[in-house]
């Protein structure tokens, strides 16, 4: 027999009945019914139960270990009593009665336990992560972690990519964050960067010749710590392929994503319509170019019903050049309870409150005057035969003189403008009522006008902010998420994507210059001819792939023309010999023949925590860094010792 | 149609034929026929001949174009007349008439050429690495490298290994090499360190319950350069198990490697038989712990033939203590000549030299006396049976004491010592004759007893080291390599592996002291019994896999025992507290419950390496770095900026 094992934790069952056989795994909890113990002993495979009482040899020693203990049973299969069957249990119809028991490796008092899954401050996990990963739900996540990037290999294998591994110990590319050094000892005073992404490379690799490449890459970034982001490293499933438009890089990737969501989000609907929205679009209508598209609500421009309106806040804004009002329909949200608890919550994101209009259903009209219900009707469905068959209607109105709005309507009558006869009768005497104090400010005909681009209804809300949008957006945005998910309007057990294109090429920066406002390398729509005219109406071949309201992936058509990519770096302020000396490589590798090239890059990491649920990427990776970027289990970072800095030639300076 | 191609330019055959597509590709080779214009374009995928005469609208254009750059041809497939076909490309069939040609990628004077893969110094290779990789032979290595890590990941996923990735940022681990350090920024003065291996990282695994963990892993070691050694970074197939014994990693690994061997070498043979061979035999036998055993010479100690020997250079040197002389058979190898060039060898590797015997045919002694023949032959065959029947050998040996040898024989008939006087007799007037310097000086018996041990016969030599072994070993072992390439003894196109175990544990040092001789990290066979007798008789399970003269694994049995690790250290001279610094988060993990678990480490470059029949490491990797481990395209290691240093708060110092 095997020295530590005939069988897993998990492969016993009634067939193994009466069979001799040797488990080893970990304790992971023993209970003592009165001189029976019963040992849950588990090992990566799942758990089987073992018993002993004091006829078996195995006994004594068996009430020794404690949990976490790692022991080797040899031992008897029985099949349980029927009443003591454990269906959840893949080996829940059998126990082990043990004859033999060797202790393999003994356990300390435990800093946390293990069964039971107790919570326990982070620090603690961290450092004992040894043992926070035999919990069921890390151990869970890393087991999905590794499965999900084995099938995102085998998918990009079978849709004829290669993985080809770039340099990690490489030059400095600066690409936005800060790079890792690495001080080199044959060339002191030198130092190689870690790659921010292998960007550069997989262009080269397009370059020399190779089609279609993806590689699983560890990419590295000295960032400030951030929740969901891991302070030094993440990995990223990183794409190019040759001879490509846009669409051929949506064409290759949409299956393996969606092939990995289906896979591994059982349960879960995942929806294959994965819309294209511009950039612009995005921002307007979600406030923000990674929307979560669960939420139906879409926000939109009512700048029109607000400018000279009698809500001075908004009609002032609205004079200085570049602003507008936007609203946030809230379908169910018309309550100002509810109204009250998103203002609140938009000062609290620093704003100065929301503004916000509910409706309710008008019931006073009809009672108040036995007149109004059969002409407001007949006003309401107006058309050309009834305005002559009614020609009675402006004699019936003439009684009606004192209600609000009937001087705009018997205007618009003799006016013979039936649609807007129609409106205003909607505005001041159909079924929705508005309320709150922004109707009131700006009447019921605007506020008319708002509802119906809105397509809200009784008991519905909307919400309203003004100014610059770049000042209000993003807050706007994680307003929608807020009342999406209050009100209950975001689907739940989705994954839902859309594909952001046209990214602008430049935006202007607070000091008036232009810059890239995203990725340099990737080709302007229009190519020279674009460049030639205004940087701010370009839009460059660049896309992400929203989900749920992350950035799952980010990519682009890359600048493979040396002229044109010179161009737009001088658009950007960058003269040909400083792009020559970041970007050199590939600069000189496009002069080569280069083909036109296009990729993307997937957040693996992401990924993987969207699928296991988990808001915390700290959960999804094996031996991660805290939030101050150490690595509280191995003591990293540390001291060096003298010799080394000795041979780097490197001085630790104090802080200034 | 797609913008960039129909089909690829590996795709189209006379199927084909009369159709209008689209290609687009590198141009390999423009050939002007007069008025026909022959040009190769190339893909990732193939090649096919694009034809143009001057009745075709693209013919203009393509009189332009230069090798290297990138177009997309619009054209008719037409099928080439059956005497132009040509079987050996895929495409070979059909020919495409262009009418239209775009330039897709243009490409100025190239520093070296694509197309007949002339020879290029290995700088201007590198600098220009994207033109050097469209080359045949570096893509085929590529695309070898990607398939071989693919299929290692399929067999070992196939096997039940699940593969996690460690930590790249992370503790310095002292395994014997240097490491690189990162500077932390959010902790000035401290240093995180690439991993030299991820030992550490896959022992934590294991003790955190998963079972089987594999990773193709990147390792770093700042080391000095080498032709056969990245001098940064490289890969290893990284595999480690719980509950197991040596052969049961033995049993895991050997399908993979194997596996991956018949796949990727066809045509060359693959021997299952996978030897062990003791550490020390090794090196006794092949003067290497990484034997070539294609090569089936095997050395042998054959001190006691010349212990009190006429040849007083090797007799003095026994009697030094632990002293030896060691023979390197070679068979076949029987001419002054070729002795000579071993020689000459030996002194080339810093050898006084080695001495030789070389067996050749003895003629002589039937001719010169008539008596001889029958005598001899008599003496030869003699039995118990034959000694009484002829009594009368005695008489005539009388008559022949003059011959050398006589005397002795007589003596070992007089002793009844049968098997001497039939070896005596084959010594002085056997078939065989030995020739050479040393021969002389020992004496026929001594040489006779030699070549007996050696079993060789005429027509091969064996050849002499003396010394410590330590001292002549290593050269011993590169002769045996030498001399069974030479002689044509070592078996072409194929690999044998076997796996080396038993590693000493200790070894003594210069100044005495004992040391790990090897991994620190492996168990002791025998466990801490085995550490309380003499260190240097403690083997460990530590274990390596040669094949064809190369290690292509390390690996052992791990101590996951603190008690017997702290021993293991103390031995070494390390005390606890040291081992708890260096080694702290692992000895921390062994305190709570660690499974008996062991593994291996496989050199990815190398086993490319072999398979591609390449000897230079940077043949098989995208993007090496040179042996100044420079990194020529990108230009790394550079000048940091000052900010950056600024922000590590580390100063340059200059050398001393």
């Amino acid at each position: 027999m095997h020295a530590y094992r005939s069988h897993t934790c998990a492969q016993l069952n009634s067939d193994h009945v009466g069979q001799n056989i040797r488990l080893a795994g970990w304790v992971h909890r023993v209970r003592d019914h009165g001189g029976v113990l019963f040992i849950d002993l588990r090992d990566h495979y799942g758990i089987t139960q073992v018993i002993a009482d004091a006829d078996s040899p195995a006994f004594a020693g068996l009430n020794t270990v404690r949990a976490e203990w790692v022991i080797c049973i040899d031992g008897l299969v029985k099949a349980r009593d029927p009443s003591l069957v454990n269906p959840k249990l893949p080996t829940g119809q059998i126990e082990v009665y043990a004859r033999e028991m060797r202790v393999l490796g003994e356990a300390a008092e435990l800093p946390m336990p293990v069964f039971g899954e107790v919570d326990y401050p982070e620090e603690t996990r961290l450092t004992y992560r040894f043992l926070d990963l035999r919990r069921d739900k890390l151990h869970s996540n890393m087991m999905l972690r590794s499965n999900v990037v084995r099938s995102i290999r085998n998918r990009m294998w079978d849709q004829g990519f290669n993985e080809f591994q770039t340099p990690i110990i490489t030059a400095s590319s600066p690409e936005g964050a800060r790079d890792f050094l690495v001080p080199s000892r044959l060339h002191p005073g030198k130092f190689y960067a870690l790659p921010q992404a292998p960007q550069q490379f997989k262009q080269l690799i397009m370059v020399a010749g190779f089609d279609r490449y993806f590689q699983i890459a560890p990419c590295f970034r000295d960032e400030d710590p951030r929740a969901d982001r891991s302070p030094t490293d993440f990995y990223q499933l990183d794409i190019e392929m040759s001879f490509v438009e846009q669409e051929d890089v949506f064409a290759a990737v949409q299956p393996v994503i969606q092939g990995i969501f289906e896979e591994f989000a059982p349960g879960k609907k995942v929806y294959s319509d994965w819309t294209r929205i511009a950039y612009r679009d995005s921002l307007k209508w979600y406030g923000s170019d990674k929307p979560d598209l669960r939420n139906p609500i879409k926000m939109q421009d009512v700048s029109e019903h607000f400018r000279g309106s009698g809500f001075a806040i908004f009609a002032k804004l609205l004079e200085q050049e570049g602003t507008e009002v936007r609203a946030i329909p809230a379908p169910t949200g018309g309550s100002r309870k509810f109204c009250d608890r998103m203002n609140a919550y938009a000062q609290k994101e620093g704003l100065p409150g929301m503004g916000y209009i509910f409706w309710r259903k008008r019931e006073e009209i009809a009672v108040d005057d036995d007149h109004m219900s059969p002409v407001i009707a007949a006003l309401m469905g107006i058309s050309e035969e009834d305005r002559i068959a009614h020609n009675s209607l402006l004699d019936k109105l003439s009684v009606l003189t004192d209600k609000l709005g009937i001087a705009e309507i018997v205007a618009a009558l003799e006016a013979n403008d039936l649609e807007r006869v129609r409106f205003l009768t909607q505005a001041y005497f159909g079924e929705f009522e508005a309320a709150g104090p922004l109707a009131k400010n700006i009447g019921p005909v605007r506020t008319e006008a708002i509802r119906q681009q809105l397509g809200l209804g009784v008991g519905d809300a909307a919400f309203f902010l003004g100014g610059k949008a770049e000042q209000f957006e993003a807050v706007a945005g994680r307003a929608r998420n807020e009342i999406g998910r209050e009100l209950g309007l975001t689907e739940q057990n989705c994954f839902k994507f859309a594909w952001i294109v046209d990214f602008p090429m430049y935006e202007k920066t607070d000091d008036g210059k232009i810059d890239f406002s995203h990725n340099p390398f990737s080709m302007p729509q229009g190519g020279m001819e674009a460049l030639n005219g205004d940087p701010l109406n370009v839009y460059a071949y660049q896309y992400d792939l929203a989900c749920n309201g992350y950035e799952l992936i980010s990519g682009g058509i890359r600048n493979h023309k040396p002229e044109i990519m010179f161009k737009a770096f001088e658009l950007a302020g960058y003269p040909n010999s400083e792009v020559e000396k970041r970007f050199g490589g590939m600069v000189k590798a496009f002069k080569y023949g280069a083909p036109p090239h296009g990729g993307c890059a997937a957040g693996i990491d992401r990924i993987v925590m969207l699928l296991a649920d988990e808001a915390n990427i700290r959960e999804v990776i094996m031996f991660p860094m805290n939030q101050r970027a150490e690595d509280l289990l191995m003591g990293a970072p540390s001291e060096p010792m003298n010799a080394q800095l000795r041979e780097l030639n490197l001085r630790v300076v104090p802080k200034e």
